[in-house]
């Protein structure tokens, strides 16, 4: 048996999220058959993030287990040929038996994708939020500036976490503004459920002159979901990477 | 009755192009649908240009004859509150009576944009075409140089055209190449059927190196369609935006 170590990017849009579940079709779901078509074996694949209905990735992490003789490095190729369009495997490669995408120093980063204009863009309604009055992005990023580091994110998890702690480090939060589309990076070694998009929702109500920089860090030291702004929406959201920091080569 | 100018973006995956047909779902139909829906009337848009299938457009023009009281500025406002999600209108003005989109002095500018990567991108998949071997976007500058002027284009267009005369002008083709995104911009007082494809598909073939760009010359004087590239496919290809060259407020 080899453990294969698979790279996935994928539009959420149609799909109930990563995880199986009962009610939807879900990314996991769609993998697990296409392996299991390509190898003949019952394949069963462990993710590196549970992302959530509507989110997409350009690089979240998989594994499975298969005595398939597929070359690793050609499973990428060959799965994609039975996948919908929707999803692609950008890249695989062959990783110790005991190689665990969840339990293993990383870095992931998001990109949160704001589209600040008048109207609607019908192009980018599946990959963005769109913000029809003016956002300040100075003000959104001294704003951000705060919550980078280590700090208790309480008030930006959804109650319904099973998170031991909520303690979380930042380690960078940039707001680029490229024409109308203002997007959100975050990268750090873990987040907590919604925290993005919580994160993305309280500094949209910062660019809107709703909160002042300093309400923001009252709110993260508040420890208090109530004290945040609105979940942004899923489809806002891009889990861009995951960096292993003891890559799997070496 | 007032003649409204709508200015109108649309993501083309879903229709069957702008113009009404039997077989299925356009814009030009949805629009009538709506603006008859919001003034009560019986509304028959005209249109610009008439996209094919699967093409997108940031900034396609119509105009529609109305008694409405509805203020002229806010008729895209209120349109788009009955308009699909994939259709939005973006601007909306009054114009003089004989104003006509199609009989007017006009600069268009259509956008084809190539995904020049290894694997395709599900997040593009809609508006982009992947070409997967590498292309060289220096020789496709070399290549797309001898298009710029009046020319007959006849070779880069479908045969069965109903235009009088294949002679049109490209004021200007810029390649411009973002990480791996290429973006060829053209624009044009007037472009012959499915010739921006063409001219797309054929300099794919130049970047590639199956084609030099002296043969781009050779085409373009052979006038002959069979000797110019294959045509690109639509989602590639966005009618960016319509300048009337004498606008309706003067």
């Amino acid at each position: 048996m080899r453990r294969i170590k698979l790279t996935v990017s994928y539009d959420g849009t149609a799909y109930c999220g990563w995880q199986i579940q009962p009610n939807g079709v879900t990314v996991e779901e769609v993998l697990n058959r296409a392996l299991s078509r390509l190898t003949g074996e019952t394949v069963r694949v462990t993710g590196a993030s549970r992302t959530d209905a509507g989110v997409h990735a350009r690089g979240n992490v998989a594994v499975f287990d298969t005595a398939s003789a597929i070359p690793p490095e050609r499973v990428a190729y060959a799965v994609n040929a039975v996948l919908p369009e929707d999803i692609v495997a950008v890249e695989s490669q062959e990783v110790p038996p005991d190689w665990h995408p969840r339990y293993q120093n990383s870095v992931k980063t998001y990109e949160y994708r704001i589209l600040n204009r008048e109207m609607p863009d019908p192009l980018r309604r599946r990959d963005s939020w769109h913000v029809s009055f003016p956002l300040d992005v100075d003000r959104m990023r001294a704003a951000a500036a705060c919550l980078v580091g280590e700090h208790d994110f309480r008030s930006f998890c959804s109650v319904h976490t099973g998170a031991k702690t909520t303690v979380r480090k930042i380690c960078a939060l940039d707001i680029v503004k490229s024409e109308d589309l203002i997007t959100l990076r975050i990268s750090g070694n873990g987040f907590l459920y919604n925290m993005v998009r919580i994160i993305a929702g309280t500094l949209v109500e910062a660019g809107r002159r709703a909160r002042t920089p300093e309400e923001v860090r009252e709110i993260l030291e508040a420890r208090e979901r109530g004290r945040a702004g609105a979940t942004a929406p899923p489809q806002g959201l891009v889990l861009a990477d995951i960096r292993y920091l003891y890559s799997p080569d070496e």
